[in-house]
């Protein structure tokens, strides 16, 4: 069966975002002065070819650890669907 | 009220995704033979000071289009939560 895999690799919230800190200041320029705490990761979408949805779970949190995320600054999470 | 915008910006379907083909070739060399069609791009959250929740999708897709997404190039989509 065919899944698809959408995960999130953010940076930890204990540590400093400054992508997303000139993001914010960036915002402001442009007249959303309502907006804060800004932070900015990485958005992943894969298909994947798996016996189950169990399966394609494992998958994919293997990737995320070997691949996708640093986990000494980031944190990930995924949702599968079906197809 | 404050509310939190969760925002995905994609590479556009029609174009190549180099950095997803990498990840794609690195996670077969991985042994996650399984995987495909994998596309990278950004996820961003943000927290937003707004009247109503449809305010809030206002700034949100405003901050999309001005700033956070490349429209020749990328999608977006997000979701507000409140808090």
């Amino acid at each position: 069966m065919r899944f698809t895999a959408h995960i999130n690799v953010m940076p930890l919230k204990e540590l400093l975002d400054p992508q997303g800190k000139a993001v914010s200041n960036s915002l402001h320029n442009l007249g959303l002065t309502g907006v804060q705490n800004v932070r900015v990761g990485k958005h992943i979408t894969l298909q994947l070819e798996a016996a189950s949805k169990a399966d394609a779970e494992i998958s994919a949190h293997e990737a995320c650890k070997k691949l996708l995320a640093n986990q000494v600054m980031e944190g990930f999470e995924f949702t599968i669907t079906e197809g």
